[in-house]
């Protein structure tokens, strides 16, 4: 993967209404009947994925897919399986949007898989197998797999003073501060045909790792003293997080301030919010948010507050990752790399909650307020 | 660990006031600064915990903890550090509760541990040693890590016409049917003193192992349809998660229905939630949910309802679960029996999400209110 300094192409992705991606998905099969009718070898064309394709733009912030394009051809014998593949699952997601439906990706493998009638052979040999067609439908369509009506499994946790709107279900109206301390739980899609953000009154997005130190700001009344919206992600964040902190930034032009462990683990989280995924790197528009700013925890944390005792050793895992990361465009920066540097030589991490070491209410009337005053982020 | 048929002791867990629990935690410090006056060697007694102190009363269908009982003396070398260690998660969570403060385990954790003065020795060298302790108290003061004010991670959601209201956040009141379709976020503590139930509408409670079967049943309406709760425990079920089961049924008088992958894993969800777990034998009267019972999946689904294309092959692992199960005295029934011997034998299991296999809706339509309508149930 290289850097790259280009203009961007215009897209008109995530326009589209549901009959509308619907058609697209019938034209891709009626190419293929117009070939036939004509005695030609049918085929569709998807983006080339994986490393080599992708790349980092520096103009704005986020990884992005290049312009390589594969075809596939049904005559073609290494490519019949994923073909026949392909044409189920968009046959299916085809019918998923014209009843209305969505189906998670784990459903939909469900749905499709049989034995080939007069066969020993399956339609698909596991879910690896449709996850990687539908990110080739998603390419072939230029969309999103949750305009698809496709999702994975939600996660995550919204609180604080946002009132959403969920059009698909009584238009249910909702103020995420008025639902004790527990909050809204994610739904695994964040589009706003679907949820509207009617209103937030708040200066920032605080995106937190643990779910125990969003408890602990939820007690400490972290988000109304700070005026702010808190949002866990229980760990690397799911998509409908990663699009509902994108939307708050793109739409609601909140800043992003992001919070984790100080370690590789919390720093790729925190890289994959701002940047996007390699995975999913023709989506970064829609899921990474390139302006987020990162708070903490940081290993100069562990030295300015005095948390020497409450550190831990970092697994060789730990090390590996932070060694790859040296080498990523978007940590090439001066405060990134001192901070992985310092993390390969000392071995060591901190988590969010060692700042209880210092008393429960540090973390939210100490070390944020002030951190987040004196902007003294990593970039 | 044997099954055993008793008259279980009153207790009167749980109808103190953080002040009253306050108050016994002092007590212990009081006997202690007592003995040490007259020149005795302070101690405090706990449970004996362990398998060997595991009882299952079959009378009440929960694992409970005998009566053993250990007592750890501060003039005895092997002991001296645990007393230093539980004087301190004592003392700490006294002031947690005069101060009307919350912390997770592993924030006690971090609170507490620091170097000893004029010594290498840590107060505590992991969260394993302190979380002990935290057992140890809860059974000398009789009582639950909730009234404790203690808690873990929060895990799990909620969705239907239930209503709560948390006493601790402005008295927040809402309604579990009108967050769209995100549902409640279940927090980490349930306890009647924090969360009330106002009220509940509703034939009984569904719960449900995975997120996504959650998200297509709130998608299929199932809930208002079936006049039902649905709580999703995302895996096995967080301890804030057993609490609202228990409490649905025990004071709501809902009954429980639980719906898991059918494997080994998801049984053994099952059987965490009826009977309890053996780690928190001690608690079962408030975790555990006796009446419980079980829809699927079942190995004879496969059958039934012709999946055998979508099931997949047990691990080493579960097979391993299976036969540790078979010797539960609580499976010790033909039903249960029957099934985890075909598991052995045929070493399949079958996901929730493979019903996709009939239609999406399948599971909402036909699976769930046939069995459900037949109790076609495992006990």
């Amino acid at each position: 993967m290289k850097a790259k300094t280009r203009k961007p192409k215009a897209k008109s992705k995530g326009k589209e209404t549901p009959k509308q991606i619907a058609k697209k998905l019938e034209g891709i099969g009626d190419g293929m009947v117009a070939d036939i009718k004509k005695g030609k070898d049918p085929s569709f064309k998807t983006q080339l994925r994986g490393r080599s394709n992708v790349e980092f733009d520096e103009d704005r912030g986020i990884l992005t897919l290049g312009d390589k394009e594969t075809t596939r051809n049904f005559l073609n014998i290494g490519h019949a399986r994923k073909f026949m593949q392909t044409t189920m699952v968009a046959a299916k997601t085809r019918d998923y949007l014209n009843q209305n439906k969505t189906a998670s990706i784990r459903e939909v493998y469900y749905e499709l898989k049989h034995t080939v009638p007069n066969s020993k052979e399956n339609t698909f040999d596991g879910q690896t197998e449709s996850d990687a067609v539908i990110v080739d439908l998603e390419h072939s369509v230029n969309t999103i797999r949750e305009k698809l009506n496709l999702h994975a499994n939600p996660k995550g946790t919204l609180y604080g003073d946002i009132t959403l709107k969920d059009k698909m279900h009584h238009n249910d109206k909702f103020n995420c501060a008025k639902l004790g301390r527990g909050g809204w739980s994610v739904m695994s899609r964040l589009e706003p045909e679907e949820i509207e953000i009617v209103s937030v009154n708040a200066k920032y997005v605080l995106v937190i790792e643990t779910e125990a130190m969003y408890e602990r700001l939820v007690e400490e009344q972290f988000a109304k003293k700070n005026h702010c919206i808190l949002v866990s992600t229980g760990g690397q964040a799911a998509r409908g997080t990663r699009r509902l902190i994108n939307r708050l930034n793109s739409e609601k032009k909140l800043p992003v301030i992001v919070f984790t462990d100080g370690d590789p683990y919390g720093w790729y989280i925190y890289s994959v919010i701002k940047q996007g995924s390699m995975a999913l790197a023709a989506h970064s528009q829609y899921l990474a948010c390139p302006e987020a700013q990162y708070v903490g925890m940081t290993l100069h944390d562990v030295e300015t507050y005095g948390l020497e005792n409450v550190t831990e050793r970092m697994k060789d895992g730990d090390i590996k990752r932070a060694k790859e990361m040296l080498e990523y465009p978007w940590f090439k920066n001066k405060l990134w790399q001192n901070q992985l540097k310092k993390a390969i030589r000392e071995k060591i991490r901190i988590e969010q909650q060692a700042l209880a070491n210092k008393s429960l209410e540090f973390v939210a009337t100490e070390y944020l307020p002030k951190k987040i005053k004196e902007k003294d982020f990593l970039p």
